[in-house]
């Protein structure tokens, strides 16, 4: 791992081109969802993506840096769906509903997408160059929404109750504690909590309206 | 680990005396911090808690359970802490002080014990013997907190906003979002965070007051 970061010290992979990239991410989104993160070889990906070892070697350096790659690309896809959804919110309640169907929607179809995520904290805590991107990933998606925020303030959709980029960290917070807490108790009416989370949003979104 | 399980059925691990037991759960959750709990294994454990493999594995059966263990002995003692200082709240205020002091405890001195928690989740996610297990701890603790919340509410210090569970239910999940993105950016000011989410825990303790 050490060889390899310093043989590939650019802070972003290269780049791939689009059918490849996306068997490697499908093969080690897979991967990591059957086996872990420490579980999971370049071995294994490159054997389900059908591609070399090596390609992977080269454009990823290591699998630590391909896992980021992933929740990068995942995060991507629903920050860019959730864009759409909350573009059309001409309410706060609206804004809501929007929130409460993304989270929804992930722990519906796409579960292995929040457990990648705490992998991927997990990693970062052990490994200080993943930190790094873990955190400017966090950064990243906490600004874009910030400025989502920020914006339906401008147009009267919101009142904040308190700076944007904080409102954006707790609603990253509520998401990722409640979609953890669905995944390990499918069988829990989570109608109760999801009404308690949305008190809060409402507290944070609507400045006590 | 299917053999192990079969061969010791129980849902808990068997007792073990006291001080032998601490250096076991002291050494693997050392030992999970440093390797991440795929990376740790028994051998580890045994060598660094100066006992026998065949010890570790008569008592705990797997390394997963030995996690499982670790987590609840570390919740049950974060738990104890955080009744006392409820015990002291005489207002809403005092209790989201409370809850506060307890998160920014965890974060500046135990850092690993959030780690751990999100280790066993994502361990849970693949091994559904342990998933059980963990929804039964998750279950425990958030039905432990909101009969104090209840409590709380019967003496008149909260007006609870929603029934007692799911309000727990968002409080944890709420300590669990904040304490990762303390620890993933060391450096950013999380007062702003906290504020906001001091907003949310007194929406649904306070009934809007």
């Amino acid at each position: 791992m050490e060889a390899a970061s310093k043989a590939r010290p650019a802070s972003k992979p290269r780049d791939l081109a689009g059918d490849k990239a996306q068997r490697i991410v499908d093969a080690m989104r897979g991967s990591v969802a059957r086996r872990g993160a420490a579980g999971s070889t370049f071995d294994h990906v490159a054997r389900e993506a059908g591609v070399s070892r090596g390609l992977l070697h080269y454009y990823f350096g290591t699998k630590e840096r391909l896992l980021v790659e992933v929740v990068r690309r995942d995060t991507d896809i629903r920050m860019a769906a959730l864009d759409e959804s909350l573009a059309g919110a001409h309410t706060a309640d609206d804004l809501i509903d929007a929130l409460v169907r993304s989270l929804e929607d992930i722990v519906e179809h796409d579960p292995d997408f929040v457990t990648l995520w705490f992998e991927l904290f997990t990693v970062s805590r052990r490994n200080r160059e993943i930190g790094v991107e873990v955190a400017a990933l966090t950064r990243r998606t906490r600004e874009h929404v910030a400025e989502v925020l920020a914006g339906k303030q401008r147009e009267g959709v919101l009142r904040l109750h308190d700076r944007p980029d904080a409102v954006a960290t707790i609603l990253f917070s509520l998401a990722d504690g409640i979609a953890m807490r669905m995944l390990l108790e499918p069988e829990r009416d989570f109608a109760p909590t999801l009404r308690a989370g949305i008190t809060c949003a409402r507290a944070l979104l609507t400045d006590g309206e």
